[in-house]
């Protein structure tokens, strides 16, 4: 860094969390903590919260779980991946949605990212697909939709299992659908980024197929089954049943998200809507107020595909300037005092991923995205002042790059 | 059930709820939901909260995890266990003491449980030993600890690593040293059921060696590493670097604790101990006022082992009456309208593990123990008159069998 950097303060900086909590919903859970009878997790709240989250997104079967990553881990289980398998999966993308993929010991395909859309399109995953393909994930990555119409159309002609990972795009619709539900699998975060959070950790898992679902609860509760037939006695033989799913092989995982976290979940529910449309209004005047600049290229939205604006990423255009996104960053830092950043490394290049034979990517749109990449702070609640300030800093900074 | 279940009331049953939160926990959890502003996981308070576990423990290095299950799945990781690798674990416990090592692929050979102290000794693991044997894990069951100077004793001569289940014994003592600090790893729960939960969910993972010690925050968070060297920019080469821990063909997990709940466990480790005495005065209370009753064999605590009593386990002696638990058992609830249980099926009686391969075990005094067994409701805050009125139905019912 500049030395000015040191001198500089940072005056719009990242939150680690997307929206705070109001004043009922800090409420509502100590209530829960103080007058919760029975249990703390495996109860009546996670039920309401499943019952509440298929409602919402139009989901077959809802199931919470600790994170976006267990729900990903689950689905990866019970996709039977085998060996040589092959998994299609975009490079641009957080590592979580590639990780438990790569753990069944299938093979890593990395789809490119569309020019436009930066999300992966039903002809760049044709581009990947082989005879052992089995399994492709769709990323619906900084809120934005993928055509699941597309994809799905091309999954059902191959016969391929889809995972949508809707990590950043909770309430996001394609073709007027919610993402997550057109796939075998929905997988969701309530991680302290994302536009809700279930006290930092936290996610959900939408099921298409009754089968599957049939072995969700034991899966996430350490092999947890019903005795098959009715008991005479409560206690006899033991007070549960620890069972394997019909998967050869496979030991139950303890996935489970405790009754507080169901129970705000469910309240938190009731204002996705409302916070998707706070983050589309700032994320449209920010696009609006800069359409003079063309240095500044942003996620183009196809027709049908919504968005529920999780971040507010843009690539630099040097292409008249001469000058690139890190001048962009270094400038906008060290004069201005604004942290932008660059976002999802692509996953090829990461050693974790090179280590395990995945280093090599054909993904020019990926590549050529990244290597321009400036993501803003985008929170929900990050104060108008601080929004207008960045959004004059960002033209400050475009016009000090033209020189 | 007999038909005269129907018209009992339950007067005492088990709340899935070990202790309650005081007002001041309460509003602590609520001053966080509201002020705090960087991040909702893997922030300051995970920190705090470590630090304060490693010197409430004595261990060397503690983290925070989403359940005492993923403590194990870590450790058991980083015993690098290998397909005919053996490792000897107890019988009689919850599942999940063993289901992260038989993931692992090695063999799982059972332990029996001390005829007296209903744990694991030195002795009962010396007989299981072969060649092969590369870990042992130790379950402090019923909040109980361990002999642990034995066990250590024993695994240094036999150069096995130890694995410390804590799930149930926070707090407890062996020879006057916490337990989960004698082995290679101690794993604890705050699970809902536990003398402290964190929201319902929650753990701890604590580790002696540094070596290990340095793999676990990639190992628990998705494979975040920090990048080797100096950087001039914070966003080059990306925000974040993902890499292998140093065992190879392993794969990170997602087994982050949020910083609500690891404040709050940072607060109850401070009525750790209270709480462990007012369970201890209740059964040995409970105790006392049956030692009439030469049909109720409680756990026997030996000398320099300490319990936190997790648990009020009892093993129902017939041999004078000619009754069995299960006529206990049925009695009790039907009559007196007290849900009494059975605890920890030997896990090799269960599907999941009959299936893996690991149906037999040799294990006399499990078995005795188990087809003999009896728990009564005991969370902390049982108010005092259903816990007298538990005591005086105990008596009642004993002296029903007796006829």
């Amino acid at each position: 860094m500049t030395s000015d950097n040191k001198q500089s303060p940072i005056r719009v900086d990242w939150s680690g969390i997307g929206e705070r909590y109001t004043d009922a919903e800090i409420d509502y859970v100590a209530t829960l903590m103080k007058t919760t009878q029975s249990t703390f997790t495996q109860g009546g709240l996670q039920t309401e919260f499943e019952k509440a989250f298929s409602e919402f997104t139009g989901a077959n079967y809802s199931f919470a779980v600790n994170s976006c990553t267990s729900a990903l881990e689950l689905a990866a289980t019970i996709c039977e991946l085998k060996t040589g398998d092959e998994v299609v999966i975009p490079n641009h993308t957080y590592c979580a949605s590639a990780i438990p993929f790569g753990r069944t010991g299938a093979t890593l395909v990395w789809a490119d990212c569309d020019a436009k859309s930066w999300v992966v399109s039903a002809e760049t995953i044709a581009k990947k697909l082989t005879s052992k393909t089995k399994v492709i994930v769709v990323v619906h990555l900084y809120g934005l939709a993928c055509d699941m119409q597309a994809i799905m159309a091309l999954a059902k002609e191959k016969n391929l299992i889809v995972v949508e990972d809707c990590a950043q795009a909770l309430g996001a619709m394609s073709h007027g659908q919610q993402v997550g539900t057109f796939g075998d699998f929905g997988c969701y975060s309530f991680h302290t980024h994302k536009n809700i959070t279930t006290l930092g950790e936290g996610g959900a898992l939408t099921v298409k197929n009754k089968e599957h679902a049939a072995l969700l609860p034991g899966l996430r509760h350490n092999g947890h089954q019903p005795f098959s037939g009715p008991r005479d006695r409560y206690w006899v033989p033991a007070m549960v049943n620890v069972d394997q799913t019909p998967i050869e092989g496979i030991w139950p995982f303890n996935y489970c998200m405790g009754e507080v976290q169901c129970g705000l979940a469910t309240q938190l529910l009731k204002r996705v809507h409302a916070i998707s449309a706070k983050r589309k209004e700032r994320a449209e005047r920010f696009k609006a107020a800069l359409s003079d600049y063309p240095e500044l290229v942003f996620q183009v939205q196809p027709e049908n595909q919504q968005s529920v604006f999780h971040l507010l990423p843009a690539r630099y255009d040097g292409s008249k300037t001469g000058k690139t996104n890190h001048d962009f960053i270094d400038r906008i830092f060290t004069h201005y005092g604004i942290k932008a950043i660059v976002q999802y490394y692509p996953l090829n290049r990461y050693p974790l991923f090179e280590k395990f034979g995945f280093g090599h990517a054909d993904c020019p749109n990926t590549d050529f995205l990244f290597d321009n990449m400036i993501s803003f702070p985008f929170h929900s609640w990050m104060p108008e002042d601080q929004f207008s300030y960045m959004l004059a800093s960002v033209k400050n900074t475009l016009n000090d790059l033209r020189g």
